[in-house]
């Protein structure tokens, strides 16, 4: 365990050297449930387009148990991430990767907590849903995996990374102002409605899932998927039709003509889409090879201002449960 | 490009042949789109398992193309699947795997198609949607990947795999017999719902994602989502009510205690939950290290029979489509 009263920045360097010092890392695991895996899955995109000696792999903390990796052992490094650090599947995991000799990593916004005391290392995150500061747990989880890869391999966009993410939080400031008029008629268009899909690729699927579990079906409780916009064309499309609501990332990344195309078609057969355009959200001022790991954070941010817009039109509370937290299950 | 007149079998053992010839596999990817892609799922499952020398990954064609993994080269096998053979992503996908190196294989019904043409090596299998044969496409992907286990590693599970496939069409019709009062009741019950999710966790994930994507969504045009059993509880646990319904998968494999925990909670609080359990479908009677691998295509099978009589109930032929082949897109 790290001294707790240690700050992020502390943390986070620590984590990176003990990365360094391994001998031999085949395989990065990122392993979290719900919100928190979907955190995951931009750090495993860097990883995929990012990294040649180490393989990388993002998985719910209950499947990572279950499936057991033959791979994980002492050239694993497993990252975990659980907010309150109390998820009961991702301390196991925490446990699991400990005694099989992989390097741990958690973090967690509560220090003390049972994966924070469960994981080698831990960094500690802070927190708040309508800003992202470079302490927030998705741009410490982007500096963590830029480290690892700056400190194993010859990766050096982790300055650049750092310099980006500096420019976070006056995008999404500027962006939640310009955007006054449109959450508001967002909110509007779609306070009866009992389905709402998302809908993008590359690394801002992470951010139409996470909308897709946590906001629409966890705290509105309608009915939603995200749909990756390079399978939207095999199968999902069908389902679009003049009235069908969709929710559209169009990133600056790799993935570009992917979302323009979907969009196309979208915009064509529905008269209910939303598109979010990282170019028209200022993102377009980041260096062209970094933007695509930032724009899944500022994205994130914004829709959550969406939602609470929303979620006031609707008359339901976003920190409105039946289940979670209400029983044991 | 080989022989087209060659049969699945010897295909199959030229394609483990080329994948034993190679000097170094670092990476397995499994490449297509939609229901092809959905099936990419278990083979990555059953490398992540299985695989001490090989890292797996499977993705969209499309995404595969754009995230262009740094990995990809000399050292990696791509896997790769079109029925028709004509998905352009794919055949993308095929032709940049070629260039970086990769050993490419593709699985596709069609001798001549363009996949086929792309990929260095093909396997043409056949296929009949209600059956499920070893020369299927599910069944050669799983012959594929244990044999390719098997040349490179010394997994033995090859031999025992293929037994049980050669069981499964017996499970198969077995199963849809035994179902025929429950896919009447089951039709009867769903021809007015407008959402249907599906549900599951480990292989088995497969066959709830593509049910969701290409029978609900594409086919039957009924708002769907596939729900990862582990997930579940981590938000989308909050979308269930008793008139939500749901299609829930039960697997014999290491994640059976996931489904169970998502089965005891989601029938406590929905009227309208269909359990289609390994089990009682006769699968208990496989080998228990092998069984994981084969459930999700008797689960798949069973579920396309399942849907045929929905589609009778509900007056929409699973043939019937909007976009998909009418235009351009």
């Amino acid at each position: 365990m790290l001294d707790q009263n240690l700050p992020t920045e502390a943390q986070l360097s620590a984590a990176i050297d003990a990365a360094k010092a391994r001998t031999e890392v085949a395989d990065i695991y990122f392993v979290a449930c719900g919100g928190s895996y979907a955190l995951m899955l931009p750090a495993e995109y860097a990883m995929d387009r990012q990294s040649r000696t180490m393989a990388a792999h993002a998985l719910n903390a209950a499947e990572f148990k279950a499936r057991a990796p033959a791979r994980l052992g002492t050239t694993s490094i497993v990252i975990l991430c659980s907010h309150s650090g109390t998820t009961p599947e991702t301390v196991e995991a925490a446990r699991l990767a400990r005694e099989k000799g992989a390097l741990t990593i958690a973090l967690t916004h509560v220090a003390g907590s049972p994966l924070d005391e469960a994981a080698e290392l831990s960094i500690h995150y802070s927190h708040d849903p309508k800003r992202l500061e470079p302490t927030h747990s998705p741009a410490v989880l982007a500096r963590l995996t830029f480290g690892i890869l700056a400190a194993r391999e010859d990766n050096a966009m982790a300055t650049a990374l750092d310099a980006a993410l500096n420019q976070v939080p006056a995008i999404v400031d500027n962006a939640i102002a310009a955007h006054e008029d449109r959450i508001a008629a967002f909110a509007e268009r779609h306070k009866r409605d009992t389905v709402i899909y998302t809908m993008a690729s590359g690394s801002n699927y992470a951010t139409a899932y996470s909308y897709a579990i946590c906001i629409f079906q966890e705290m509105l409780w309608v009915h939603s998927a995200a749909i990756h916009a390079g399978e939207y064309f095999h199968g999902p499309f069908e389902i679009t039709d003049f009235d069908v609501p969709f929710i559209v990332l169009k990133g600056l990344g790799a993935s570009r003509a992917m979302d323009e195309r979907a969009i196309a078609f979208v915009e064509k057969y529905s008269e209910r889409v939303t598109v979010l355009d990282a170019e028209e959200l200022g993102l377009g001022a980041l260096p062209a090879d970094v933007v695509e790991y930032v724009e899944p954070l500022v994205f994130g941010t914004l829709l959550r201002v969406y939602s609470d817009r929303l979620a006031f039109y609707r008359g339901h509370p976003l920190t409105v449960r039946r289940y979670m937290w209400q029983m044991e299950y």
